[in-house]
C-alpha cells in the first residue's frame, strides 16, 4: 500500500496554528497522501464564510457565540504577539516578502489536492452553526467519524 | 487483533481541550479501544479532588501552586473568550440545551467505560500533588510508563 | 525491529510545553528509540543561541521579530500563571528541590542521547532566521523532511 493516511484535528483558531496545520496538509497531500482535517470547537472558524449568513432557529446565546466568533481565515490572530492584530499583518509582510502562501491560498490549494476538510458536528450543535455557514466543499462528521479514519492514519495530530 | 489502543497526553486545564479530550476518549472506548489518558502538568488540575485535602511535607513553593491550581473540572476556564468565568459558563448553558454530555459526566463515563486516568509522578513530584488529593481510580506513571503504552497505540495525541 | 522512531513538533515557545517535550524526547531516546524534535514557529527560540548574533539581509520586520523572540531556554516564560516571569521562576525553584533535571540539561542530554534537533526552514526563511543563530548541531528539513520521518514513526506528537 504506497498511500498513507493523515488526520489532523484542528482545535485552534489561531493563524499560526492553522497555518501549521494547513502547510502539513499541503506537503502530505503533495506527496500522495490522504489528509483529512477535523475542525472542531474554535478551528471551525477557519472554515466560516465571510460573510454574514443569515440563518433560523438559533438561541440567543449561540448567536452571541456565532457573532463573537471570527468568521474565516481573515480574522485570526496570532497565538503570540497578536498585539490585538499588529503582529498577524506583520507575520503577513513578512511571509509575502518570501513567497510563502498565504492562508488562504493554503486551503484553496488543500481542497484543490483532495484533503477533506471536515466540520465536527458536534461543536456545530453546541454552538449552533449551520451547514450554510460553512465554506462549500466541507464534510460533517462526529468523533466516531473522527476516529474511524484516525485508526487507519499513520499521523494523527492535535493542533 | 480487533482491539486499538489510544493515548492521550491531557497537558493543559483549559475545559475546551478536555472536553475535546473526553469526547474523543469515551468514543473510542464506546468502539471496544483502550484508552489511556495521561494527565501531566496543567491537566493534572483535572483529576484533583473538588474538596480541600490536608497534605503534609509540602513546601511552601508547593503549597503556592496548589492553592492557585484549579480543583478538579467544576473550575476551568475556556482557552479562548472566557471573559473571567462567563465564556465557560455560556457555554456549558449551550452544552445543556443541546443535551451534550458535561464534563463530569464525560469524566465519569470514560471511567466507566475503562479508560485509564493516569497521574504523571513528575509533574506529582515537582508540583508536590498527593495520591490522596487525585480522583479515586487514577493510576500513576512517569514518562517510561508513557512510552510503553503510546509504542503500542494507533493514535497517540497531545493536547 | 525493535527500534522505534518518535516525532515531536514543537511549536509553542512555552517552557512548560518546551519541557513535556524533551522529558519525552529524552525517555524515549533512552529506551533507544530514534527521537526527532521539528521546531517550528515560535518552538524555534528554543534552538536560538542566548547571545545575539550578527546577521546580514535581514528586513527591517525580520529584524523585529528577531528582537522580540526570545533567545533560548533561559528566557522562556509558563503558558499559565507566569506573571512576567516569576511564575517560571517559582517552577524552576521546585524543580530544583525536586531533583528534575532543567530545560538546559534537558536540551544537552537530548542531543547527547542522539535525538535529532530540526529547525524548520519554512520559518527560518519567514522570520529571517540564519543558521548560524541557532544552536550547533540542529539540522535543517521542510515540511517534506518532516513528512518522511514522520512516516516512519509510531508515535507523531505536536506540542
Amino acid at each position: 500500500m504506497s498511500t498513507n493516511k493523515k488526520t489532523i484535528i484542528m482545535f485552534s483558531d489561531d493563524f499560526d496554528r492553522a497555518m501549521a496545520s494547513l502547510i502539513i496538509a499541503n506537503g502530505a497531500a503533495a506527496m500522495g497522501d490522504e489528509v483529512t482535517i477535523f475542525f472542531t470547537f474554535w478551528g471551525l472558524e477557519i472554515l466560516r464564510k465571510a460573510k454574514k449568513v443569515q440563518t433560523k432557529g438559533k438561541s440567543l446565546l449561540q448567536k452571541m457565540f456565532g457573532m463573537m466568533m471570527h468568521k474565516g481565515t481573515r480574522k485570526l490572530g496570532l497565538s503570540k504577539m497578536n498585539f490585538g492584530g499588529i503582529g498577524v499583518r506583520l507575520m503577513k509582510v513578512c511571509m509575502k516578502k518570501t513567497g510563502a502562501m498565504s492562508l488562504e491560498e493554503l486551503l484553496t490549494s488543500a481542497q484543490e489536492q483532495g484533503v477533506k476538510l471536515v466540520a465536527c458536528t458536534l461543536t456545530m450543535d453546541i454552538l449552533g452553526f449551520r451547514k450554510e455557514e460553512l465554506l462549500d466543499g466541507v464534510e460533517f462528521m462526529g468523533v466516531a467519524g473522527y476516529l474511524a479514519v484516525a485508526d487507519e492514519a499513520n499521523v494523527n495530530l492535535f493542533i
